[in-house]
């Protein structure tokens, strides 16, 4: 059982770090959110349309986790935002160390809303916090109403489920009554938004969701 | 420097568990698939497609790797095929160990083909061997063309990719060229199929490969 106890040991000494860098967040009244999907599910996109809507508002700084590639930064630096590229180089999610390591590139004092954008899996970012107020995940209609039974711990985990792509639904034999159900059989508290990011159907009620919770001072 | 190191034992480790079962199952004429993917890309589907296309001709074998749930494994016992479920229990893919874990359940010398299903996760299960012949990708259109850049390894180590749900391109911005020629620029070898699993068409492409590789006596 070696093996079983060094992941806990590993998973613990994140949690250590995670707390940390949690209440540098805290002091600097920044709103953050872990920000988890699989590959292709639409997170980069989320935060495009994220930055555009609300950018008049409040200040928003952005991590992009991705095993290798600066292709999401690229596309978030053009909104003219602060970002940062992480490169796990093979590790299949982020960890408190990498956020941390970040903290010398941005200006917490001027940020109202951090969104750190994990690595495309559904399985690992959710067993290592980086410091997140809150755990978002978001899951594209045509990965399927089995998936929260098949990887249960990111639904448990996260406080908002964005159910992404639904202008694909007319093409698609999954119905989203049938993910919103399986979903909240796993996690019977989770607020879940319909989204298109393409067609911006359904966004606005994920913008209000920020606007409640990030504060501007 | 540590954490690294630990890394590279254990996949040592598993590259020499892996390379006894693939001498059990070259000792017993097996052609064996590694198949991986993101989650919901398809790979359920794809098997389900494949059985019932090449059932006649040779005798198919199935390991389903998922974190939990039997979910795939009652789908393909449907099928009336010989199926093993292997749950993970929180690891992100399968491993040689798991798989020689399931032997028991085999009479390999009956068979032909067995694919083994490892978790829906781009990144780690490349990195393990289970002891295959070939390792098999499925990417859908709907993950964009991007996939490639951001998870090198996956592209590197597949002998064929799958491009799937190629019904979908009319309602996508994606182009399929694209996701090809980001896929060749990884792994110029790679033979690659595009495919709808869903309407059947491009598959029988596929089902040729297979039968250009399996043995049957």
């Amino acid at each position: 059982m070696k093996s079983i106890s060094v992941v806990r040991n590993v998973l613990e000494a994140n949690d250590r770090i995670a707390e940390q860098n949690r209440a540098l967040f805290d002091e600097n009244g920044l709103f953050v959110i872990n920000l988890m999907s699989s590959p292709g599910a639409g997170k980069t996109t989320l935060l495009e349309k994220t930055i555009d809507a609300l950018r008049g508002e409040m200040e928003i700084g952005v991590i992009e986790g991705d095993v290798q590639s600066s292709h999401d930064a690229e596309r978030i630096a053009h909104k003219d935002i602060d970002v940062v590229q992480i490169n796990t180089g093979g590790a299949c999610h982020l960890d408190g160390n990498m956020i941390r390591d970040t903290f010398d590139a941005f200006d917490f004092k001027r940020l109202n809303l951090l969104i750190v954008e994990n690595v495309g899996n559904l399985v690992c970012p959710a067993e290592f916090k980086v410091g997140e107020d809150v755990k978002v995940m978001i899951l594209s209609v045509t990965e399927g109403e089995d998936k929260p039974v098949k990887y249960p711990l990111m639904f448990r985990e996260s406080t908002v489920l964005l159910i992404n792509k639904t202008d694909l639904l007319p093409y698609l034999d999954c119905k989203v009554e049938d993910i919103r159900r399986e979903a909240l059989k796993i996690n019977p508290d989770m607020t879940i938004f319909e989204v298109s990011c393409k067609t911006g159907e359904g966004l606005e009620a994920w913008f209000g969701w920020l606007r409640d919770r990030v504060k501007k001072e």
